[in-house]
């Protein structure tokens, strides 16, 4: 990509971390630099990062750029800090898998080091945050590339909330080949669906894609049947959250009711997910808790004036849990795995595959 | 009904017309009156009264209003004045069946009266726009009376967009059941679809089903998948604008994706409507041709800030078509239509049925 959203990268001088606040998209495109606790802390909290391998990513940094502040004279007080600042930002997203999951990569790593002197540890740590963001653009453009695959010329897409750069280092996941098929010069009708009650594809998806120059139709979530109706969708592309040992899996609110209509009008659906979204010690999608959210979110949030009467109940679920009847395929960096999933999955992934 | 909704109505002196503006609900509960072309042509563009039963109704109000205005002095100037109004009004809504079935309506009676003076034909036109609203409202009744064999205490149904009194008369239709299950004492359980983009399942149906009393959840349009697979729905009751004689209909945006769930899970999916929505001189829904509205509506219309990228496409179709194959029974209020429509809906209205 000639003109590429960078969403999270440290600062030249390594002091601070620079972040596309996400939080003023579409509407202004602003990057912030953060370095004292709070703000880093309120970033995540707030949500101006969010995807969760972007917040893993901006959580490596944060952590490395508040250790470079510990006045501590020692390896131990030094630790000490870290442990401290870990514990700040980890709490900022409680139920964040890679938040947490890459805060103790970088504390293990300054553990294993307690021989050495604490500029040499900055340093690593440091290079193992650079490390956990080469590894995730490596595993998006894996991703791409073998999605890609499943896609040719003029071929329409339909997509749905934000699997993309922003929620990643690059390419992103579900929106990977599209952006790396533009780069191939093959051409792609994409649509995307708004995604109630966030918006993330109108907000954040459609402004990706469109900045890529990718043909780009916004939809709003209950027009993807008329838009499969008339033959102009070829696959849906889908993220995701959590895949289960049998191939269901849990994604944004929304996903399981396009799988359904795909499967009715014989679209093909693919979901695309690292290999570490397969989560070994969940059996099928029925143990997947499904997180709720605040009614407000329906009623009011994003409006000029609430939506609804103010007393009216919702539910607002945060995800569903799309059967694995209904997928025609999981993308991972690994390869491509297809039903039957119970099988697909255990050869790619193994018994001992490590979900952490 | 105690404290009924009347959402179209003469002036007490007949010079204009009184809607409650459902643009401003559900926030403001303001009534608003029209008398000029513009203001009433726009009531109708910009939905300030919308619901085809009620648009019906608006429209010989408006040309009973607008015929008053007219310089002519004579019978064939007033007939051309009619027909200029007339056709303004039919070019505020091209899909709206009942708008330009109404409008032939009034224009037809006074065809039949050239010989009468302008004021006798004026009272007439009073008289037949009343008649088409009592007629409407018995319509609304007898449907409500056949939708409510259809559910039972405790049963939770699923709706979309406004097909209640605000939609209509008074009952409506697709909510009529549900009304009229309040005032027997039968507990439902609803869920809304918002129904983006104009959020008439927030902004309406919750208004009108909260108000009356009834037990009302609201639901993003995405949302619909996750609440039938829990269980939690028995039946969709849906509105209707057009039905072919094959029994295709079509509907708001999103009823062929709801439909298409409801049978994927097993869930009864009924359509509602005035035997005049069925069109005998539409053989299948591929003859309906669907209105598509402005991109803003997708992109700003509602919000605070815009929610999408300026310059981005949108796809805003306003309708689509529900295969007969899917709809478990159409209930109108000369009674229940059962598959094979082609045969159904022959018996019931016969091939003379006046559909003009």
């Amino acid at each position: 990509m000639q003109d590429e959203l960078v969403n999270v990268r440290l600062s030249d001088d390594g002091t601070s971390v620079v972040i596309l606040d996400q939080t003023l998209l579409p509407n202004e495109t602003k990057y912030i630099q953060m370095q004292t606790p709070r703000d880093l802390y309120d970033a995540i909290a707030t949500l101006k990062v969010r995807g969760a391998p972007a917040i893993g990513i901006f959580a490596a940094y944060a952590l490395y750029v508040l250790a470079r502040q510990s006045k501590a004279d020692g390896y131990s007080g030094f630790c000490a800090d870290v442990a401290e600042f870990s514990a700040l930002l980890n709490s900022a997203r409680p139920t964040a898998v890679n938040l947490s999951k890459q805060l103790r990569r970088i504390e293990k790593l300054v553990a294993d080091m307690a021989a050495l002197p604490v500029p040499v540890i900055l340093s690593a740590m440091r290079g193992e945050a650079e490390s956990i963001q080469r590894e995730d653009t490596d595993m998006c453009r894996a991703i791409s590339e073998y999605g890609l695959t499943l896609v040719g010329d003029g071929d329409g897409v339909l997509t749905q909330c934000n699997a993309g750069p922003l929620a990643t280092s690059r390419y992103g996941t579900a929106l990977g080949p599209l952006l790396l098929a533009r780069e191939r010069g093959t051409e792609l009708n994409v649509y995307c669906c708004e995604t109630r009650p966030l918006l993330q594809g109108s907000r954040l998806t459609a402004y990706e894609l469109n900045r890529a120059g990718i043909d780009c139709t916004l939809i709003c979530d209950n027009m993807a049947s008329i838009v499969m109706g008339e033959g102009k969708i070829d696959a849906v592309f889908s993220g995701c959250d959590r895949v289960a040992r049998n191939g269901d899996a849990a994604n944004k609110i929304g996903t399981s009711g396009l799988a359904i209509l795909a499967k009715h009008y014989g679209v093909r659906f693919y979901v695309f997910c690292p290999s570490s979204t397969i989560d070994p010690d969940c059996m099928t999608g029925a143990e997947i808790v499904i997180e709720e959210r605040r009614p407000e979110e329906i009623r009011e949030m994003y409006f000029a004036k609430p939506v609804a009467p103010p007393g009216v109940k919702c539910y607002n679920p945060s995800f569903d849990v799309t059967d694995n009847s209904l997928i025609t395929a999981i993308v991972t960096e690994k390869g491509i795995c297809y039903p039957p999933y119970t099988q697909s999955l255990r050869e790619f992934f193994g018994e001992k595959h490590d979900n952490n």
